[in-house]
């Protein structure tokens, strides 16, 4: 019987492992470098944690099943509820500001289709316990210096900043009450993956008396934001704060070195309900500005789950489309296979002190393999260039004689004999001088 | 409404999850030096992949649910039948031997308990397309070097093994007929998690007849390997080759270093019903051989696929035993939030210029932290003694002055007057000079 992988999840073979292992990695540094800890969850949690924030109309979205006990579970399709779930469990004996990062893969039912993935894997970074623009500044500092890291510029990807409470006071200058905003954010959120028609038909209908589709969307692309800040604090007190923060928070930026990959786009609003501050998304300048990362400022994730007000900042950015500009832009490395020493013997009978040697290589924390076959010598430099081995170390009649051993370093053609002992004790030392 | 953690799965905070990266990185590391590439599946797989092999009474003790296109799946309980599919998907491309590792996350659906996980990391290391015992002596070394490199010897921790054909040639002498040796297996497998009086009725009910249970148990725990292994060759024609091949394995864990841990137990059997070979199980000599790993040899691991023949062999070891036993004998290292560098202001004007040196020394890939909220200088030294910073770097006139920065080493309290642009030029050789 023939078992097809699942549709829309993903088998990482070697090849495809070591991008996946250099991309975690290159989250993971960048983390690190910002002072950020890592941290994990469960791969599914209790339904409720969904519906909670979402309603029941996610539930659909969700791979959600139940045990023997009759307890609904559904797998992670996001890290955040997780996130508050640990932070409210512990929100009086965290230090703050609580500064965490996670790479967690989640699922999501979606329709099986080409290109639409049902697993992938997510860099999430919070700062949670602070309302300071320092730390929104500093998880967007984070992007860009990840970006950086792999090779992209502000030639490549963009972060495109709003702050919900500046949209929501233009929206009001336009006649779209602020009770009514969460489902003009999400039309507005939704309106680059919807056809021109649609987002009018959809938009008028609910909104077409205050302000129709083409004049809102020429609105919200040409507004400018010394314009649009000006008019938020002088219409809105309200968002006088946030006016103010959001200024503190493009200053910032300037400062932490980040912000010619920065531009003011009334546009992003973020879909989820959440959000009350300054909200971003990177976006890939090339080939019809792919969505790479997004978030935002909120101010009480915890509050639903009975916890403390913890107000935070954060941002998820998948792995696909991070991985598919990068092979887009030609920019992905090509990784191979790779082994410190690959050891060959001149003889069959030289298996022992192959594996005798290969044993204390391995305990030198080298990368060492051979032939499980015995086979003649050429073939086996053969397979030592196949497997990318840097030194092919070969043990023939200079080792039974003599106590020595060819060392040949398989990038330069180079190659000398050495004595066991000195190579035995001090590996690496030899090997770099060969 | 406060939603707890789902039963059976673990939350990692910060400190959790750097003992999980520390295990993670000695299993990689240990794998890579032995010279495996690693993999990883989906979470999940179509349910069929585990009742081929196992039959539907596995069901209930998988996470199981249908999508909205009624399929079937299942959160992965094991990784060997996702290997056993990516590897018949590619049997004719992939080079031999493939010597494969990977640590999955997986989930079995345990009735929920005390101290009974149901989501646990494995760490799976195969060698398939190789039929030698080298490949078994191999994956055994490599357990074997990932114990030591923790801190774990001999006196720690114990490897039984055993050989499927030489127990069953044993069972056959006591009139056990081979065909029924399945059941005999699995009988045995679970006899050391059963009650004395549970396992002596279950055996006497199915095999009484043959051989008593009190008889059977005292025959193979006090079975000596040499006589076995005779016995099997002289009185099993069938047996004479994997009679063979287990001696070779025995000499070759002299040849690798580790036949300190091993010793021969024909009550290791296993009780999956794809090994065919030798058979072995990691314990903890301390405190009831909690058991750490499992493994053996398979002849035939993807035919069920529909895929070609591939021989192989393998083991899983779980997270939460190897983490038990650490713990247990103290040997857990006690690992804390680190930092490179913490930026101190001696003036809060100069949080400009704490978050421009942050910048850099994040891009020379330093982990470097502030405050968000500005203090008294002696309150900053605080947070970066709290944070396990290496160095503290203070930004006060000396710097606005004459462009010169203090760097005080807190391991040894000495401090130095450096300047700003030769640290920011080379900031690694700077520090470790302080």
């Amino acid at each position: 019987m023939k078992i097809q992988s699942p549709p829309g999840m993903r088998d990482f073979y070697p090849q495809d492992m070591r991008v996946q292992n250099w991309l975690f990695d290159a989250w993971r540094r960048t983390s690190l470098a910002f002072g950020f800890s890592e941290y994990e969850g469960p791969i599914f949690e209790y339904l409720d944690l969904y519906t909670l924030k979402s309603g029941e109309g996610i539930v659909s979205e969700l791979f959600n099943f139940k045990d023997r006990g009759e307890r609904h579970f559904a797998i992670r399709p996001e890290m955040t509820p997780t996130l508050a779930r640990m932070v409210a469990a512990r929100a009086n004996a965290l230090p703050r500001p609580i500064k965490w990062f996670s790479i967690p893969r989640m699922c999501r039912a979606e329709k099986p289709q080409r290109g639409r993935l049902r697993e992938f894997y997510q860099w999430n970074i919070d700062v949670l316990g602070a309302e300071d623009p320092l730390a929104d500044a500093e998880v967007i500092a984070a992007a860009v210096a990840f970006f950086q890291q792999v090779g992209l510029a502000a030639e490549d990807v963009v972060v495109h900043l709003s702050s919900r409470p500046v949209v929501a006071a233009t929206l009001a200058g336009l006649g779209i009450p602020p009770d009514d905003n969460d489902r003009a954010f999400q039309l507005i959120d939704r309106q680059d993956r919807l056809q021109p028609d649609e987002f009018a038909t959809l938009w008028n209908k609910a909104y077409g008396q205050q302000v129709p589709a083409d004049r809102l969307l020429s609105l919200l692309a040409e507004a400018s934001m010394s314009d649009c800040l000006d008019a938020a604090e002088s219409t809105s007190p309200g968002a006088a704060d946030a006016v103010h923060e959001f200024r503190t928070l493009w200053d910032l930026l300037d400062t932490f070195g980040v912000r010619d990959f920065c531009e003011f786009d009334l546009r992003t609003v973020r879909g989820l309900a959440y959000y009350t501050g300054a909200v971003f998304e990177f976006h890939a300048r090339a080939g019809g500005l792919r969505a790479l990362a997004g978030g935002g400022r909120y101010d009480d994730l915890t509050g639903l789950l009975d916890g403390p007000r913890v107000p935070g900042v954060g941002f998820g950015m998948g792995d696909a489309p991070v991985l598919g500009l990068l092979k887009d832009l030609g920019k992905l490395p090509s990784l191979h296979d790779t082994l410190d020493v690959y050891l060959i013997d001149a003889d069959r009978t030289l298996l022992p002190a192959i594996l005798r040697l290969a044993a204390t290589l391995r305990q030198h924390r080298l990368a060492v393999d051979f032939s499980y076959k015995r086979a003649a010598v050429g073939k086996q430099f053969k397979h030592a260039a196949a497997r990318g081995a840097r030194y092919a170390i070969v043990v023939g009649s200079e080792y039974t004689d003599g106590a020595q051993l060819t060392v040949k370093n398989l990038a330069t053609g180079h190659q000398e004999l050495v004595s066991a002992e000195g190579l035995l004790d001090d590996p690496q030392t030899v090997l770099a001088a060969v």
